[in-house]
C-alpha cells in the first residue's frame, strides 16, 4: 500500500530496520546517551533557547497536548483557544476537564485566523495562548508571526500544536517566542506512532515547576527531574526513541529542519501543480507544507468513497475526514518516505477515481 | 546482548519481523478486525466473563494503572492497597492526586501478604482492592486465590495490576471475580514498550461509565465506545497492536496462555535449580514465574556491580534495582524469548561474574 495519510506515514528503510532489532534495556547510561543527544537535536531543529528542555512521552500526541496544558496552566489562567477544527476542539475540552478559564476563537474550517479576529482580545488579560500551528483535520496553517506578535504584546504564554507542522513548515521558537511545542512521533519524523515530544521554555519550566500536581503519569516535574540524568520516570518506547535517535541524526547530517522542511514543501508544491486539472479544490486558504485538503467540484460525488475506491482498486490510502466533512473532504499527506513518482501514481487513481461512477453519494 | 531484564524483553522473531514492515493507516475496517480479535484472545487468556470489555491504551503500564484507578473509583470510594514495593507506592501516589481514599497495607519487599494482614479490614467499610499480582521490583507473588476470597466476602472491586504476572503466573478473571486487569506490551508479551492492555468486568465498566471525566486521554468512557467498532479515540501505537494480534494468535494455536504459563514456570525452575550451588539467595518469598530476584551471600559485594560486570564483560543484561535495593538485589527475568541454553550462558556468566573481585562495593 502507498500511503498518503497523515499518521502513520511511510517510513524510511533506516527506521523500519530499527524495527527489526531487539530492544536494548534502558537503564543504562548508554540510552541515557541517547536520549540526551535527542534532546539536543530536538531543540536544536526548533531554535529553541540554550535552556529550554524536552520531554518525551509514551503516548499519542493527545497525551503530550494534555500534560503541556495541565503542568503549564491552572485555573488562575485565561487561555485563547484557536478552534478551527477537531484539534482545536480537542484543546477546549482538555481545558474544561481541568476547569481552566479559556475563550475559543472560532475559525471556519480551513480558514486561516485574522488580525481582525485577535483585535477584541488586545489587553483583555489573557494569560495564555493555544493553537494547533496545521489544524490536522483541514490542514489549514495558521499565521505564526501574527500570533506570535500578539503574544510579545500582551505577555501571553504562546503553547504550539505542531504534530503535523513539525519539520513541515517554519517553527522558531526563539524568534516566535514560542513557550511549548508539541510534537508526534508518527508524522513528519516518519516514525512508528506511540511517541510524543515537548519543548520548554525557561518561562514554561518555571510554570511546570511551580504547578500543583494534577496527574501522575503526566505529572512533567518527574519527566523534567529524570530527563537531566537522560531518563524517563517510567519504560519509554525504547523502540521508537532509537528510531527518533537515528531519524534525528540523518537530518542533522541533511542540514537540519530547514532541509526537511523544504523537502515537505516540494512534496506539496509538485502535488498542488499535478492536481491544476483535476476537479477538486483546495480546501483550505493557507494550506500548510504537511498536508492538502481537497474537496470534489462535484457534489454529488462522496469523499469518503473516493478514499474507499482508491484503497480497495489502487492500493492507495488518502486521508479521510470525519464528521460534517466526511463526504465533503479528503487529505493527501506530505509527510514521509514518498517522492514525486508516489504522487505520479496518486494523480493517475485520483483521475481514474473521480470518473467513477462508484464514487457517487 | 542477551536480556534478562524484567522488560523489555527479548523478542521473538515473528515480531521483530513486524517491526520490519510500513505501518497501515489504521481508520480502516481491517484494523478495526484487528482491534475486536485482539480483544476477543485478551479475554479468551484471562477467562474474562463474556460481558467483559478490553481497553488498549497507548502508554507505559503505568499510564494503565492510573487510568484504571481514576475511572473506577471516586472520592466516595475507600481502596486497599498492597504496598510491598515500588509498584504498590505507585498505585498510593496516584490515589493521592486524585484524592482517592486508601489505606496500604505494607508488606516487607519481598515477603507475601499473608490472612492475619487482611483480618483487621473485614468489614470495615471499604470498596475496592489494588495489587500488584507480582510486584516487579522484588519478583514476589501475591497469594491471589486469599486476596479474591476476601474481596468476595466484603463486596470489594478487585483490581489486579499484572503487568508483569500476565501469561507467567496463573490469572482467572471469573474464577477470582477480578473486575480490572492491567498489563504490558514489554513483558511477558514480549513486543516493543509502548502499549498497555486493560480488562473490565461488568461492575467495572459500569463504574467507569457512572464515573465523572477526570483526565481527557485516560477518559475510559471515549476507548470504550470507540472500542464497539475495533477503534481508539486517538492515534494508536499501531505497530505494537499488529505485534499484539501476531503474538496472540500464536499463543492461542499454541493452547492459551496455560501453555505460555508452563513455559515461564519452566524458564523460572530451571535457572532456579542451575544457581542452587552458587553464593545467591532468592530474595522473595514466593517469587513469581515472571522473574526471580537474588542477593548476593558476600554481603561485601554489590549487585549493582555485578549488573555493570555482566553487562560489560559478558554482553548480558541482568535487571538491576534501584533505591534502597541497589547494591543488595538483582534481578533475572523469565519472560520472552529466552531458553534453556540462554540460561547457561547466564549462569556460567553468573559463577564467574560472582567471584570476580570488580564487584566488591
Amino acid at each position: 500500500m502507498l500511503n498518503f495519510a497523515v499518521g502513520p506515514v511511510m517510513m524510511g528503510q533506516s527506521t523500519l530496520n530499527i524495527g527489526l532489532e531487539q530492544i536494548p534495556y534502558f537503564r543504562t547510561e548508554n540510552f541515557s546517551a541517547v536520549m540526551k543527544q535527542n534532546e539536543r537535536l530536538f531543540k536544536s531543529f526548533l531554535n529553541a533557547p540554550e535552556n529550554a528542555r524536552a520531554v518525551f512521552m509514551t503516548g499519542s500526541g493527545t497525551a503530550s497536548m494534555e500534560a503541556a496544558v495541565i503542568n503549564t496552566l491552572t485555573k488562575n489562567d485565561r487561555a485563547l483557544i484557536v478552534n478551527g477544527g477537531s484539534f482545536g476542539a480537542r484543546f477546549c475540552e482538555i481545558c474544561s476537564v481541568y476547569e481552566i478559564p479559556y475563550t475559543q476563537i472560532n475559525c471556519d474550517c480551513g480558514k486561516t485566523l485574522t488580525d481582525a479576529q485577535l483585535l477584541p482580545f488586545e489587553n483583555k488579560g489573557y494569560t495564555a495562548f493555544i493553537v494547533n500551528l496545521c489544524e490536522t483535520s483541514t490542514g489549514v496553517l495558521y499565521d505564526l508571526r501574527l500570533i506570535s506578535d500578539f503574544c510579545k504584546r500582551n505577555g501571553l504564554l504562546l503553547i504550539v500544536d505542531a504534530v503535523s507542522a513539525f519539520l513541515c513548515d517554519s517553527l522558531d521558537m526563539s524568534k516566535r517566542q514560542i513557550d511549548v511545542v508539541i510534537t508526534g512521533s508518527q508524522k513528519a519524523l516518519a516514525l512508528a506512532p506511540g511517541l510524543s515530544l515537548m519543548c520548554f521554555s525557561q518561562r514554561a519550566v518555571d510554570r511546570i515547576l511551580a504547578n500543583e500536581q494534577k496527574s501522575f503519569y503526566f505529572d512533567l516535574k518527574k519527566y523534567l527531574k529524570d530527563g537531566e540524568r537522560g531518563q524517563t520516570p517510567f519504560t519509554p518506547a525504547v523502540g521508537i526513541i532509537l528510531q527518533l535517535n537515528n531519524r534525528f541524526k540523518e537530518i542533522e547530517a541533511k542540514g537540519g529542519a530547514a532541509a526537511e522542511i523544504a523537502a515537505a514543501r516540494h512534496k506539496a508544491e509538485y502535488f498542488r501543480a499535478a492536481i491544476k486539472d483535476l476537479p477538486l479544490e483546495i480546501f483550505s486558504d493557507n494550506p500548510s507544507n504537511a498536508v492538502t485538503s481537497l474537496t470534489l467540484n462535484d457534489k454529488s460525488k462522496s469523499a469518503y468513497k473516493l478514499f474507499e475506491l482508491l484503497m480497495n482498486e489502487y492500493g492507495i490510502w488518502l486521508c479521510p475526514n470525519g464528521g460534517d466533512l466526511k463526504d465533503k473532504v479528503f487529505r493527501v499527506g506530505h509527510m514521509g518516505a514518498l517522492n514525486d513518482a508516489d504522487y505520479d501514481l496518486l494523480v493517475d487513481a485520483l483521475k481514474k477515481g473521480l470518473r467513477s461512477e462508484k464514487i457517487k453519494k
